[in-house]
């Protein structure tokens, strides 16, 4: 169960800069392209031909050519041409609504006519100097709001992430959640706490002492359907914590876009924007590394999660205090979920 | 098809020493794992706040700690505690009754109401120090069922085991079958024949010649709905055979524990117990490796007879004299689970 | 959808010269074996005592002995012996009519009594010294159509196999189809075009010019329900083309044999038989082995076509003037499919 009218992230740029690229999103089978001049596109992977995945051809002049007999694919589904035939009276296929910015390519798996690039989030550190960004891909078998469930409740942190950015205050901080607008924000503080690991590396990174308490801040930012952005740092105790003055914090924004690949496995692109040392590639490197570390940690959990919930599919889960973002989060895919539904049966009717 | 409410072998005391261990058995996702003081404990591998397997945690103080938000289960299924949490009115798992015996973890994955201690069979060598025992486990795609019948007729020795314990004779001495209270018993006694190379290294580790005709017997010993022993052994030639002075023989007991893990796979502890030079433990270690190799040799043969079972359901399968052992242990099975069945219609009526 | 009432390559000579071969043909579980001197059999993969299959075991004298008991299966589906059993009553399992003939085994998986060895097509090639093969087997997941259509259609080459057969003319020289008796003939010729590598590895090994312009051809005759064979060549251009005299000429017959094993996967049998320099067999080998990898190149498209179709099973496919070939063997397989199905009607009314 996931809207379809919504932009979700569907690869990288560098994904589609040799060959095309099929990838299934939101239960469509899909091929991104670039097409002419460079632009990213995206029509269904199936020729209309013989049905062969357009994947498996090649990009030329702007025009994807079918790798089996040679049809060529225009980026609005409908065929240009194909050696010794006549084209026009081809069916045409399906094509989607894509953007490329901010470091991803974005499509819109649902009715194209509805697809308003106004509606994507602005994110504003990915188009500033003065932030650095690393970040990944994982493919994960579970149903994609379990992994909004685990980021809108780093509880977790101490138990799945025990040796990085877990530690045990994480419990004693209870998290507050709150709903603004189309945004779920759940929020922890912890004061006067010993950084754990991969944040004692971000403050030596950052050229701080790393052996002294410090202030934690963690404030996760849902959108729906697939967008969770979380201001997290450290600031050396005592000077202001999230407010502090740069000069004594890490911090920066952990960047998590959560793709449905089918109903019960989805798309992971993960990364951590930074503000701090932006210009330094090694250290880039080095938070990627770590951080890909750490979330590869929370596979094995949510893929156990998955099948244990399909093989107990009856049983209610359990809905406390700090499960309140995930709560708040699925209320508003149930309405984006619901009013598809409507609209679909209005038009239908 | 397999009978719940009956102890069934789950894993060996290793396998939940250093952590929990999450294994189905009987169709149930059950975790295994040591409680207060070191007590085997077993409860549903699904933690009631959100569904996480229990057996990606750990153990702290007794206590099975979920390994993704830190709930606290007890060896009953009530929740404990949880961070932050009034766990009063969490909801409970199934737990499991386990009893730590016999270098095993034995589980009744039914009723536990009806989990009777005195019901887990009493195995003499077990607890003895002039037996040594060596075993292990295998994984196998078929249903429990095949393996009983495999077991409860070792004509098959001659094919599939050719080269280790099988031998012409075995076609020609035909087993007889009978059931004495809950036991079903097929005896197979050959007289006067040269011992295959496994008997052959067995009498050479009791110190005996090998090249010397011997009698050799093989008394298989079934109780529903999963345990096999098998009284096995090589006499020289004439000195009494099955009831010969421990001087002229190397005998012992293979032991077969068969546990279904769903309809089409099972587990299988295997092992050989022996009363002859039971502190040679190079001798236990060849055994235990010779023994290996010879019961890998069922698993294709199970596997692919699941297989083919599955391509043709309607089939009927023979039922000649010599399956009279996998023919009376079915019977008993088929009435377990009658019972069973008809307990259970009363108790919903 | 495959006709049964047919004769089918199941394998090769050798792959049952030293032990039975379980293969599933049509839908059906098959063991191939060498009865009575040596004569190709086949019977149901299936031992009537307890359902283990047949294939696991050993030929003795003739006899397929069950790996599991020692059951003796005739090839007539007839149980001859078993140890210590009378037989006589033991159910049949089916035996299929088997040819060994042109270096290929052939069964006829449908009813027996139709069984027609003057059904099978005669392969002059394949017993003249004149005529050398080299040949492989794929096992791939895709309907068998698909593969049919991918023969009969061979511009795919341009784009499929673009660095070894693949030439760009291939696009400009249409096909022409013709339905003779129960034969479809797609054929195409190219004249004044460069050979590409694998025909110019084919000119050398015929002692002849490589780099000069030849004229090219693709005579493809496909009989139902599984075999296409293909006249290929290049002749030095302006000397016949396919009528060239041999002195100028590299050509010969791309053997297809495609072989359904479900609905969804099949056997590949191909090969080249060719009648220059029969007696090289380096050159057979170097063959052999270009052609083994230009044919694996049709694999991930075809099987990635199968997964599409079975994503989009309303989706009405084209039927070109280049699909010509395809759609007229589809032709003849319904109507053949048809009639079965028409006949087991009739048989049940």
């Amino acid at each position: 169960m996931f809207p379809k009218n919504a932009w979700y992230v569907a690869c990288t740029p560098d994904e589609i800069d040799d060959k095309p690229l099929g990838r299934m999103i939101c239960g469509e089978r899909i091929v991104f392209y670039r097409a002419q001049e460079g632009a990213a596109a995206a029509v269904e992977d199936f020729c209309p031909h013989r049905g062969a995945p357009l994947s498996l051809g090649r990009v030329v002049e702007g025009k994807l050519v079918c790798g089996y007999h040679g049809l060529e694919m225009g980026c609005d589904g409908k065929t240009i041409a194909m050696p010794g035939q006549r084209v026009r009276g081809f069916p045409c296929i399906r094509s989607f609504p894509v953007i490329e910015r901010y470091g991803y390519i974005w499509v819109w798996p649902g009715d194209a006519a509805q697809a308003d690039p106004a509606k994507l989030p602005h994110l504003a550190w990915a188009e500033s100097p003065d932030w650095a960004f690393g970040g990944g891909r994982y493919h994960i078998h579970c149903d994609y709001r379990l992994m909004i469930d685990n980021l809108m409740d780093l509880t977790h942190e101490k138990y799945v992430h025990a040796t990085s950015i877990g530690q045990k205050e994480l419990d004693e901080a209870l998290p507050t959640t709150k709903v603004d607008g189309d945004t779920v924000i759940t929020s922890r503080y912890m004061e006067n706490v010993m950084p754990p690991p991969f944040w004692q590396a971000a403050l030596r990174g950052n050229h701080l002492a790393d052996d002294v308490p410090c202030d934690r801040w963690q404030i996760c930012r849902y959108t729906a359907p697939g967008q969770i952005l979380i201001d997290v740092g450290v600031a050396h105790a005592g000077k202001g914590g999230f407010d502090a003055d740069p000069a004594f914090k890490a911090s920066g924004i952990v960047v998590d876009f959560i793709t449905p690949e089918t109903e019960t496995t989805m798309w992971y692109f993960w990364g951590l924007a930074r503000n701090f040392q932006p210009r330094d590639k090694a250290l880039t490197a080095s938070i990627r590394e770590a951080q890909g570390k750490v979330f590869a940690e929370d596979l094995e959990m949510l893929e156990s999660q998955q099948r244990n919930l399909l093989t107990w599919p009856e049983r209610k889960l359990l809905s406390l205090n700090t499960d309140a973002g995930g709560v708040q989060a699925r209320r508003m895919l149930d309405k984006m979920i619901e009013q598809e539904r409507d609209a679909a049966a209005e038009a239908s009717a």
